[in-house]
This record gives structure tokens, sequence and C-alpha cells, in this order.
């Protein structure tokens, strides 16, 4: 087998452990933790369904592309939850050096080319990138949704933490915002699902 | 919130079950069995890193989507490992029935889309659809390869058998069947983890 088929083989087993990195977001029906690979997965399918939504046009499969690869590094950087503090300051770091091993795996046009993809989504600067994040954000919610908020609740999450990052929805799409992010975090403040200080 | 995009963030819901359908299939490090979205998230993935070795010019992006979508019917009908003689007789009545409950879950202009999609993977008819199958036979290859053959010597499968399901790679690349596929099979022969007749 020649060395480069070798090297994509080695990048394609190696990222099956992205579906051992489990996430605070539950599954719908009350169900266990998901999965890295599993939410890369959904927000995928939820980008493509949802595209007509996006603030500006997109290259829906560059955007696929980037919700499929966007959790890579947690391979070997972990999860770090959205709302843990601690966490995120060391969060870029951990991901710099997962972001070089994983992708030298491939043979190097693929591995630039996807760390840069990487990268794009990271900068928020593009229309794909933008509208790969609202996904990221409404993905965990319509399940936390779903199931009565219990994530918001376990972590004692607050309006303000929320807003924080799910305001950046709007920057891939005001449409997804206003009709489904601030109508659900709304209503469970309005249940006391999420506290409002 | 308009009816148009009610029906959309419904049938995102509902596929949120595909992860809670169970293959034969174990991930690798002898891990416990992958689901239908892991396995979708990871064929997708490997089309786009193997494009190169399709046997015809493929439009990624389709293949892709593709894969994302081709198990969403067995929320309903449940997974048919692919040496179940008796699950495959009646695993098209199955899931032709879960198709059509899910899908019309969409907007009327997606079901119509994604049915087709679904029907063309189905169909083996295009050079999107064969590249398609050939990642849905390779991936789960690539992992039991990886534990040492433990789904093929737990179900005592024959190269017969193997050979029936894994040959179609080659209608979708050549390459990847002679490089990989026959060299994997051949080498788990070797080694007894397939019973050769």
């Amino acid at each position: 087998m020649n060395e480069r088929l070798k090297k994509q083989l080695d990048f394609a087993l190696e990222i099956d452990k992205e579906k051992s990195i489990f996430r605070q977001t539950h599954l719908s029906g009350h169900g266990r933790n998901e999965n890295d690979a599993e939410h890369a997965w959904h927000m995928a399918l939820m980008a493509y369904l949802l595209k007509e939504y996006a603030n500006e046009p997109v290259d829906i499969s560059r955007v696929m592309l980037m919700c499929l690869i966007h959790d890579i590094v947690e391979i070997d950087a972990g999860d770090t939850y959205a709302y843990d503090e601690e966490g995120l300051k060391t969060q870029k770091e951990r991901e710099d050096k997962a972001k070089e091993r994983i992708f030298s795996l491939l043979p190097d046009d693929q591995k630039q080319e996807l760390m840069a993809l990487f990268d794009e989504f990271e900068e928020y600067e593009t229309a794909e990138s933008r509208f790969a994040h609202a996904m990221d954000n409404l993905q965990p919610l319509i399940l936390n949704n779903s199931n009565n908020g219990e994530d918001w609740r376990e972590h004692a999450v607050t309006a303000e933490q929320i807003y924080g990052r799910q305001s950046k929805t709007r920057l891939g799409s005001e449409t997804l915002y206003e009709e489904v992010t601030d109508r659900i975090v709304q209503e469970h403040i309005e249940k006391g699902n999420i506290t409002s200080v």
C-alpha cells in the first residue's frame, strides 16, 4: 500500500476516538450524554436542512465539512463545557497541540486543507463558519429543550451565560436566533430552568 | 414560528434517535458497539478524505449527504446485520415504511429531495451512490481490522459472505477494493478470523 493511502487510513482510524469524547448535552428522551461524533453528524445534517436561514449565502458543503471536523481536536484536548470558566482558559492551548498532532497523520496537502478549515471555523470570519457555529449552538439547544432544560438545571446555568454564547447564533442566522434560540431560552427562564439574574 | 421551520425542527429532533440504533460493529480498541449516527459521521468524513479513489468523478457533497442520511430509516426499522439472512428478507418492507413516516416530518420539498437521495443510495446506479456504498463497507472493515476481526469471529462469518458484500466496494473504487478490502480480508482468512469454506 502506498504511503499516501496508508496515512489517510491511519487518520480515518484515529478519528474513531471522537466517539468516546462525551459532552454535557444529553440525548432527547432524557438519554445518556452525547458524544462528539454524534453531535457533529447532527449539526452537519441540521446545517443542510436549515441552510435557507443563513444570513448570507453559504457553500453548504464547506459548512457541513466544517461541522464534521470541528471537534476532532477534542480527541486529545477533551470536551470543554461552554460554561466551564476554568477549562475555557486553557482550551486554546490544548486544542492547538491536538490539532497539530492529529491532522499531521494525513498527507500534507490534506493536513493543510483540513487545518485551514478548522481555523476558519474557529475564526468566525466567513459566512460558512458563522452558520456552522449557529448549528453548534442550536443542536444542543433543541436537545436540551426536549429534555425540559435538564442540562441547564444540572449546571445551574444563568441567562447571562446562555445569551453570551447563544447570541452568536445571530451572526449566522438572525431568523434562527429570533424564532428558535430566543424563544426557547425565554421559555426556560419563565419555567425556572435557567436562572435569571 | 411558521409551519415550515416547525417541521424542520421536528425532523431534526426525530433523527436524534439514530444515536440509539446500535450496529454489530465495535469501536476500535475493542470498544462498545457503534451506533448509526457515529457510523454515518465516520463514513461521510472518509468519503471526503478518500474521494480521489472513486472510480468516476463524484459530487462529493452529494456523497457526504447520502452517507449522513442513509441509515435514518433504521430509527423505525432497526439495524439489519449484513450477514443476517432472515432479517434481510424483511428489510426492504420495514425500511420503506420507515422512510415514508420519517421523511414526511419535513416540508414537502425537503421530503422529496431527501427521499430521492435515499433511493439513489439504495439503487447503486450513480457514481455517488456507488462511492457512498464503498464507504459503508470500508468503514466497518477498518474498525473490525483494528480489533483483530472480532466481529467476524463472533458471528462466524465466512469468506464467501464477506466477499459477497465487500466485492461491491469495487463498483465505487477499484483501488480501495484492491489495496484495502481484499488485503484485509485475505489477512484475516490467513489468521483464521474468517472461515474459508
